[in-house]
């Protein structure tokens, strides 16, 4: 079963909202091993999608539209069908019941318009909506399935949830289990990380190996079926091995976890608490951080050193360390880790020094970061690093680096012990 | 001219990112007068990818593409295009030399794939990349326009904004000047702000206003179209000044300007420092401060106090205000504030204390907020807030709230000068 997606709106062409609906029907059908071929957006335009819809039939055979359900003139979604396909529309005495009920409940006073939502296509089959008014629709022709959401994704989802997903495993006759598995891996380009698997991603197919850059980070989708769970888990099991047997070296963690997540979790599983001392990161590592709910466990506090004035007075870096080397050095980020975790009682000081631009400083290019890390009263670690782009993405890519060499440091730190 | 924008990348179909691209340039050519009729997304398959582009040139004169101009077997774009066409694939010297720069300046081995990325389309004009490699490109055909952008939002916006509006804007001949501009607010809901300016919203057709609201804020775009630059700019202007003389108090800046933003200037033009001390923000105030570009000349530094303990130790709160107001109070706030201005040795010192959640503190509920103000020694502000939302909704708006009140507090100390 091959699948497209039509959302109809003009205020999608218009740039005024996001067609996050066809991602999440994307997501939920690829859930379900059926193939998107192509999202289409169209206006509120009864020619052009009609002209959609043709095309859709020529090339697809499950058909999904997203909108143009509600009251209003513009909203022609089922009529545009009805008269495609030569189907009368017909009021839903059930529909209507819901509608007369939701204007009751909430108080308000129904209008004419209002009782055109509970209309739909005659033969189809009705898909309760329970967050809002108009129903979605199922339409099963000879050579084609016809599936009719609602535009809002407060009411889309759920319908889709609740009913179009099941309704889809039966009409797929599916014994198969879909699993899939993303693998995240920092401190490596997708092209080299592509080069050094070439092979895996080349002849497999089950699971497929997709790569995707992002942020400084590459992610690998392992996506494996089977009709038993276990051997399509074991299939991702492998495959995953095998990357990691080459690649593993930059991996670290799966799905939906983030550097910083890891991080913390770390820190939490060693009950190790942290401080910090940003100099061009400006706040952002310890923004970060406090974004995790439960942070407070790990993290003492920290100093956003923005000045020399502050570097000396408030954390003590020596005369010396400034004149002679710079505040952009790795002996500055050093003295600042280890400072502010004295400062801030901490088990881990951090720091963050380098030159975001716009202008360079100390003769240093725009770019040059320096990473301290103290762990325990010892310097474990200082980095330098040449980022290219823009005053934001070097300092992003500032605290990801920082929470990968940290992460280092401690599964380093332990298996010394 | 009509527009179809075709997105291609397998990643969307999977629904493994949202197509934010069609939603941006869609505004982009909004507001350039051009009818975008049709958004495609199409995966990384050739044939597919092939299809997709005859259909587009049947009913679009301008195509715009987004995505596959990476260096990985599957970025095919170009490459289909220039089979489609029947055009010659050619390496782009300069394109190449950037690319070569780009390693170079982050330290990275440059792959023999990564060259792929400087081939361009014979007879096309190159867009420079400045935020990644890929080069985007033009080719203006008998009947066609095609423009091929790379993937990455953050590549993508910049080189469409700096190379390609300029472009479309000559092919248009439009000898209609289409000026516009945006009004932002704080302190007032979109519904209360529509309502304020119902008569002139729905009077109005040139200019045009369309609200929109987002984070807290409301803005206003106003777009005025004439054959005279300073008519279309006066007709701005007169419609500027109605909504203001109704709602001009809540009104802080035009276009892309921010809160922040806003802040840093007023600080830069009376030559005031600041310094920060974050409790629940956890350093997203100074994160947002220095992203701005020239902040060291008015940010000082500040101290992220996410415990207890660092805020009696560090910023020296007293052990009284902790045991009888806590330290999600008024008064810790203002302590916090002028304890942080002396630290640092700030004109100005501004806290955040408060409950972001996940659970509450000190029997205060989720959303509380104090926000301390102390310029020039003196406590010039505190202030009380409780916001509903998420953890990082309710940061978020605290930061926002944050800059609204200095830049009242600021001003207000102007005018009693």
């Amino acid at each position: 079963m091959n699948a497209e997606i039509i959302a109809v709106g003009s205020e999608l062409l218009l740039g005024q909202i996001v067609n996050t609906n066809a991602r999440f029907i994307s997501q939920q059908l690829a859930e379900l091993g059926i193939n998107v071929y192509y999202h289409t957006v169209v206006g509120d335009n009864p020619q052009r999608l009609k002209d959609a819809i043709e095309i859709a039939e020529s090339r697809s055979n499950l058909i999904i539209f997203t909108g143009g359900l509600g009251p209003t003139k513009d909203d022609l979604t089922k009529e545009t069908i009805a008269r495609h396909l030569n189907k009368q529309l017909i009021m839903d005495e059930q529909a209507l019941k819901q509608i007369e009920l939701y204007f009751e409940r909430s108080n308000r006073i129904m209008t004419e318009n209002n009782k055109k939502q509970a209309i739909i296509l005659e033969d189809s089959q009705v898909l309760p909506n329970e967050h809002g008014m108009a129903p979605g629709m199922l339409l099963d022709t000879d050579n084609h399935l016809y599936m009719l959401l609602p535009g809002p994704p407060k009411e889309m989802e759920p319908m889709f949830l609740k009913y179009g997903y099941s309704i889809l495993r039966t009409k797929l006759h599916d014994e198969d289990v879909i699993v899939s598995r993303v693998l995240r891996f920092f401190g490596i380009g997708e092209a080299m990380l592509e080069t050094e698997i070439e092979d895996l991603i080349d002849s497999q197919s089950n699971p497929t190996i997709a790569p995707l850059a992002s942020d400084g980070e590459v992610t690998l989708r392992l996506t494996a079926k089977h009709n038993q769970k276990e051997t399509a888990l074991q299939l991702l099991d492998e495959t995953e091995e095998a990357i990691l047997s080459r690649v593993g070296h930059y991996f670290y963690g799966y799905d939906d976890t983030s550097l910083m997540n890891e991080t913390v979790k770390l820190l939490n599983d060693k009950a190790l608490t942290i401080s910090c001392a940003e100099s061009l990161t400006g706040g952002m590592f310890q923004q970060e951080i406090t974004s995790i709910p439960g942070a407070s466990a790990i993290l003492k506090g920290g100093v956003v050193c923005y000045t020399n004035e502050v570097k000396t007075n408030v954390l003590n870096i020596s005369k010396k360390t400034i004149e002679e080397e710079g505040v952009v050095s790795a002996q500055c980020a050093l003295e600042l880790a280890e400072n502010v975790s004295k400062m801030m009682n901490a088990d881990i000081g951090i720091s963050f020094t380098g030159v975001a631009g716009p202008d360079q400083l100390e003769g240093k290019t725009i770019g040059t970061v320096y990473i301290g890390i103290f762990i325990n009263g010892q310097p474990i670690h200082v980095e330098e690093l040449n980022f290219g782009g823009t005053r934001e993405s070097i300092r992003a890519r500032s605290v990801k680096y920082g929470c990968y060499l940290l992460i280092k440091s401690l599964k380093r730190n332990q298996s010394a012990k």
